[in-house]
């Protein structure tokens, strides 16, 4: 496998690409994964997992809100990593991750997730090399046993902005009304630390990689979504699930 | 508050009401109910809890599928309570559902729920009467403690259909493959006791009415999630939520 070099790979769509018809293809795409997601829970035999990275404004709530909502909120459950809670500080890094993972039938979105324990945390270095490099192996492990274990298949994608767009993002978030429950003035101390974030995002990629990731390039929301949800309609379609029939 | 007797009440749309007509105004009330979910979500002052009972095939299901939907799931879980596990069942009755309550700022669907603790139990005689008298206690506390310490606002639907549709809807399930993984057998046996159950619901209906119960005609499905669109809408305008401003 070749390295990931994020700096090697535009955060744009590409030129070619129509916006319109592109947002007409994921329209019926988003039709499709309403159909695949209620054969995914009928079936039962299999589960999804998806887990989205991105800078901060990168636009993970928006793929949430504009992609997760095609289907069924009985199949489609969302967790929210937030910072550690002092219970579950007291356990495992791993320990509030696999509680979350979905059943049989069921798709889970993370909405960051266990690998904030070695991006968020090295940038800060509230997580030395070493501990670092033996988190990753866990992680591996960890998605090795649900993809192994549970027939759990897994997505990972993350939100490749450009540090401008994050700015601009970020401005807007202290102009526009509907938005300014977002602001946090944090964000901008984070963002000053954009290239340390981006050598931790690398080696994220380059290292857990038992299951390899997605890079979505997000500048534009259209294409992002675009990319998001063909990716999952590739991977429900290739189950090749059917309605089982009656039970005896 | 005048007794409800199921009855009296139709299981069918008004007559004069156009079909057409109504799903499109339906479908314009669940756009704004995305936009109402998103400020509920921001504002995280508010939360809303969604009862939804009803017989086998009165179509829970599909107010999620139809409704629930058109929210952001990241502000929307479905907890859909089944037979408990060892582990709930060794826990008074409320437990595993005091666990399943919505923090501010969340909007929670129970498909199923408390309820079947004083009707699928007491028309199969598991629960005394006298048992169920003190559970009805224990729910209208229980309500009354979600609204008046958590601004958690209730909305209780019975999805009230006639007994010859459930057996129209549940002949459809041996039928379409599609629906037969929801099949079950046992369906039928309990259909027999369609007189108890209704019995027993008109007493959550007229006993458990700390919050008052809102009784849904629901023989068909664009008549049904009209009139719980429109609830929803109707509730969450009430509560003249706003984007809030900068944090200082």
């Amino acid at each position: 496998m070749s390295k990931i070099s994020l700096q090697k790979i535009s955060t744009r769509a590409p030129k070619t690409l129509d916006k319109e018809q592109t947002r007409l293809k994921t329209a019926s795409i988003l039709r499709e994964l309403n159909e695949l997601q209620n054969l995914l829970y009928a079936e039962s035999k299999h589960s999804l997992l998806i887990v989205m990275q991105g800078m901060d404004a990168s636009g993970k709530d928006g793929v949430i809100r504009n992609v997760m909502t095609a289907m069924n909120p009985q199949g489609v459950t969302v967790k929210s990593f937030k910072v550690p809670t002092a219970e579950e500080a007291a356990h495992d890094f791993l320990w509030r991750v696999h509680a979350a993972v979905p059943a049989k039938g069921m798709i889970q979105v993370f909405n960051r997730s266990h690998y904030e324990d070695i991006l968020v945390t090295r940038v800060h270095k509230w997580c030395t090399d070493e501990m670092a490099k033996k988190r990753m192996q866990a992680i591996n492990a960890f998605e090795e046993l649900l993809v192994t274990h549970n027939q759990t298949h897994i997505l990972k994608f993350y939100l490749h902005i450009s540090p401008q767009e994050q700015q601009q993002r970020l401005n807007e978030r202290m102009q526009d009304r509907a938005k300014m429950w977002k602001y946090n003035e944090k964000d901008f101390e984070e963002a000053k630390l954009w290239k340390l974030y981006m050598k931790m995002y690398e080696e994220c990629f380059n290292k857990c990689n038992f299951v390899p990731w997605t890079i979505v390039p997000s500048d534009q929301n259209w294409y992002k979504e675009y990319v998001i949800a063909s990716a999952m309609h590739q991977l429900l379609l290739s189950l090749k699930m059917r309605y089982p029939g009656l039970k005896k």
